[in-house]
């Protein structure tokens, strides 16, 4: 792609070049969900500079519907841990016998070891962007808040930080747990800390659990 | 944050240095939600090349449910056109009075001038994965196109390419349109193309339609 990114404007234009674009795949490319994590803390001030950079993303409206809990309680993390627990061994239960021994083999979170605790969900009652691109596409706010964990995502890795997006939890539960108001809905809870290891494919293919199509399904109409 | 980003892993860890944060970070504050395009055609591959890189977003089980319709019919780009006026007009309709003279001013959608246009799916059928991680969060599979999403609009900006998200959309009449299959949900309608002008703040912003807000909703649990 030899486009050079310019586009004059007063000079208030933000060119991006080549070398900038392939260190931006390259972070795509080494962009983990990572499971294993080492135990010591991240420098002070990580998460809450992840969570500025966060609020860049873009948001339906400009509605902003991202809202952050920061778990530090050792008995809220026990909760969230029992919870996974519990839904992790119903997962498990449901595999075919063909899968079951491998889904028994794999790590699905770090919530043991990882330092940070991160839960992000989507205020579907904010007022703020008025309504603006939600009529009848209202799930258009959680959609926000998703962009907003993506960008954490990248900007952790960045820092060589890894981040895990556990999915294994009962959204209504983690809001009792975390205390949020009734109108937030559970987008992800993120553990975050230093990887183990690093590595540039997905563990889950790695594990022989699935592995990557080679093309995308791409339809033209 | 002074992290050096560098994990030891018999070599094969990949750093970012300030330097890149600091760009990776400005890609983040340029990003723009773009609905004033110019007319000329984005250089040929330049959407499959995003495409491409839309596949290294992150997929719950690493399901990699996004599915892509690259828009090119005339006939069915007047037919989303058309979809997104009535959708439009029905949200003009209940804003209340102090609102509708601003949303009336607004331009939300390039549908007419942006060279290229795609939409992007979420496969809920899909086998890929397993089931892993969508016991509990279903939706975790439409989350995972929002990523893919998400990575095209940075992806595109850091090539100069403007993105517009369209969600004054009908999503049944979308997959109408398109003649995609029933399982695919409707995600996202993009436009694409070189934007008038670019940048720093959003567009409903400098319109006065909203404002950002100063600090994010962070509590500590």
């Amino acid at each position: 792609m030899m486009v050079e990114g310019f586009i004059a404007d007063g000079g208030k234009a933000m060119p991006f070049d080549d070398a900038f674009r392939a260190r931006l795949r390259d972070l795509l490319v080494w962009r983990r969900d990572v499971r294993r994590f080492r135990r010591d803390p991240l420098p002070a001030g990580s998460v809450e500079r992840l969570i500025g950079l966060a609020c860049l993303a873009p948001s339906v409206g400009l509605s902003e519907p991202w809202r952050f809990v920061i778990v530090d309680d050792p008995v809220r993390r026990a909760a969230i841990r029992t919870n996974f627990e519990r839904c992790n061994a119903d997962a498990l239960a449901v595999q075919n016998e063909n899968r079951a021994a491998a889904y028994a083999r794999l790590k699905f979170a770090g919530l043991d070891e990882a330092p940070a605790q991160l839960a992000v969900f989507a205020d579907r009652s904010t007022m703020q962007g008025h309504g603006l691109g939600r009529h009848t596409m209202p799930e258009m706010i959680e959609y926000s808040a998703v962009t907003a964990v993506h960008t954490i995502w990248l900007a952790a890795r960045s820092d060589g930080i890894g981040v895990g997006w556990v999915s294994i939890l009962e959204p209504a539960a983690v809001g009792t747990i975390l205390e949020v108001p009734q109108d937030w809905k559970f987008i992800a809870y993120l553990c975050l800390g230093f990887a183990q290891s690093e590595d540039d494919s997905p563990d889950l293919a790695r594990k022989g659990w699935e592995k990557r199509q080679p093309f995308p399904v791409v339809l033209r109409r």
